[in-house]
């Protein structure tokens, strides 16, 4: 389903300068095991239980069976939710339902993840709010965007389908504690939880970004199955063919042993693009800690990318790592036809997808060849199952990189700061 | 129009480990004025031919012309180009057509930028070819990418409107050289220039991104006049009140005097995001050259990169610095309400503008507290004068960086490698 080359982090292939040994690295990886072992036991411990979410069949069965009971009766569904309250369900909702969805179907899904007041009241005219249905995302309930945004919509709903207005509105939110959760409960509202332990960003595979993928259409049972699968080939493999394992030890020695402090993660797929900016907040907020740790994740896109950053890649400082996406069965078997000029007629009638991948090939072996070092994480297709798998993939290399590192990787004490400044300025 | 605030880049405000002293940047400053001077006498040059387009009326009335002949007359615009023959029209379409536009308006805009065979066909089978005009923007006429979408659509075109392909076709590329001119001139296709020495990057105020623009009924001579208003500025004001000679010290010093190598460019305001987009190649792909200079320029969007990005920022390795983008006065008047929870009372019918400001300020204040340094770009509204003037500053700053680096910031040798070996692999 998922397999990784990483042939081009390799010292035989990239030179000693940026490139491991498969003697060190297969010794990392063995000392390594340990703490992945660790990692897997954890379960019922706070931040590590989304590792127990791919068998929460009694949630996948409850948001099911209401996505089924909601079928037809919405033209929107208007998620409102920041960070990993929306990350999670957008990357669902390009890669499974592909980038044109709001154009093309019904009902559309929207995430509005910001206060600007533009943004959002540009959305708000557009759409009929008697047709639409506003899920609310937050696991504290305390984060100030959502309630905002909620604030906003329910003074509109109130004045629009004035008493039903509760039927227009879903909470996802901590089982029991938060403000949200007090009001969902004081206004009868329909609530699905997110298991208490379960962080934000670790929640893709809780009701946070399963309610609105399942409202949307998107087979929600597959996308466990694939993370189940995932679970258990990383709890059964070893060494370089576990792949948690493999890439929480690539980012890792790519950071600390070769002073890689980016990583970029570059799929060659618009539908993969914003798992790559999910990446970036898991990442980011579970490893920037304590001063000591913190590789920046980015993400690009190929071809795209390669006519924008390609440059600073292979000649500018040797700061980075890359991680491609490569989808090998694309589903579209699109032709380049004949109408090309005679200094590409190499390119004359074949797939545009043999063209993609052969960009992203040339690409990797291109910075191969300087030194640069990167890796490829292959899937055979695009669907719910693989897509269910990588994120859970990602998610257990992160929690293995917390140990790694030496970091919590579940909290976020960082950005309280800005919170507390900034109640201060509009309370003044 | 356009004002920058420094204060957080100085030691008086975030210490001496990572701010610089007032006197130590005037002098900085008063030193890099001549390479300023340099520049800006430099418009018949390669590269720096993008400094005369503010002035270049003849083109932007053909255009202007050409796109009210258009009027009413297609669904869709679509662009076929990608790196600066897509970026620059992107950056254009959000910021002054706003995040909804292809939900809300006709003809919408598409800038189709990868040869990903899902995204295409996808939006290739989505669209009346009968009501779409196709913009086919390439530089050089030699990059894949386009060619092989024109290739496609053309196919496409002459099955559906047969011989009268050639209405649904415009051309923009290099008056003399190239493939894509060749094939125009063959065909009697509709042509726009792209000024010879002026780059892909740097090619916004050109028919590049004009002609898209002006086709979807974007201002170009506000557009222009904004850059022009800009260009004369940067002419006539010196030291710390010269935004392109502040904006290129800054730049310069963060990487060179503190180390930091990733600026991050954050708009508080989802239009301006592609901005930050646009700027990521701009800088990247001129600055990042020989190994020695190349600092990694990166996107995020205030709040919603608040609860991705600020914990590492703030709490992780001090490898980079911020640049804020912030809009003064927003067109939305938007307010909060009263279904606000008690928790959060301060902001009871509070404009959300004032709620994203201060988010804003309280971010670059606790970052600063930190010692992070940070500056902030302020727009006094978003229109197409200031996008214009905003656009225009950050390529004179980044042609000065090129002088302050010592690199050619017009070309591009690091992505030939990558084509060379990706045309090996589809020929085999």
């Amino acid at each position: 389903m998922i397999r990784i080359d990483f042939q081009n982090v390799l010292d035989s292939k990239i030179g000693a300068r940026n490139g491991l040994s498969k003697s060190f690295l297969n010794d990392f990886l063995k000392k390594s095991e340990p703490l992945l072992k660790k990692v897997l036991k954890s379960e019922d411990k706070p931040g590590y239980a989304f590792l127990a979410l791919p068998e929460d069949t009694k949630t996948v069965q409850a948001i099911h069976k209401f996505a089924k009971s909601q079928k037809g009766k919405w033209q929107n569904i208007v998620v409102l939710g920041i960070g990993g309250s929306a990350l999670g369900g957008i990357a669902l909702q390009d890669s499974i339902l592909g980038n044109w969805h709001n154009l093309k179907n019904k009902p559309r899904l929207f995430f509005v993840d910001n206060i600007d007041p533009d943004y959002v009241e540009s959305l708000f005219s557009m759409i009929d709010f008697k047709k639409t249905l506003f899920v609310v995302v937050s696991k504290s309930g305390g984060t100030v965007e959502p309630m905002a945004l909620y604030a906003v919509a329910k003074e509109k709903l109130l004045k629009t389908v004035k008493k039903t207005f509760r039927q227009h509105l879903v909470f996802v939110t901590d089982p029991k504690s938060g403000i949200l959760r007090e009001m969902g409960n004081k206004e009868k509202i329909q609530m699905f939880d997110i298991p208490p332990n379960v962080g934000g960003r670790f929640s893709v595979h809780s009701a946070a970004a399963l309610v609105p993928a399942a409202l949307a259409g998107i087979n929600i049972e597959k996308l466990m199955r694939g993370a189940k699968k995932m679970k258990e080939e990383i709890k059964k493999s070893h060494g370089e063919k576990n792949p948690a394992l493999l890439l929480a030890a690539l980012q890792f020695l790519m950071d600390w042993k070769k002073g890689k402090n980016m990583v970029v993660m570059m799929p060659y797929s618009n539908r993969l693009y914003r798992i790559a900016d999910w990446y970036r907040q898991l990442l980011a907020e579970s490893i920037g800690k304590n001063s000591k740790a913190g590789p920046t994740p980015m993400a690009a896109l190929g071809t795209t990318d390669q006519h924008s950053q390609l440059q600073l890649w292979q000649e500018g400082p040797e700061d980075k790592w890359i991680i491609f996406l490569r989808v090998l069965n694309q589903a579209s078997r699109l032709k380049l036809g004949s109408h090309l000029p005679s200094e590409m007629a190499y390119l004359k009638n074949r797939a545009m997808a043999d063209a993609l991948n052969a960009a992203l090939k040339g690409t990797a072996e291109s910075l191969a060849k300087s030194g640069k070092p990167n890796c490829t994480i292959e899937l055979n297709q695009i669907n719910e199952e693989t897509v269910g798998a990588l994120l859970f993939l990602l998610e257990v290399q992160v929690a293995l990189l917390g140990e790694l590192y030496g970091v919590n990787a579940f909290n976020q004490p960082g950005v309280e700061q800005s919170k507390i400044m900034t109640k201060k300025i509009l309370s003044r």
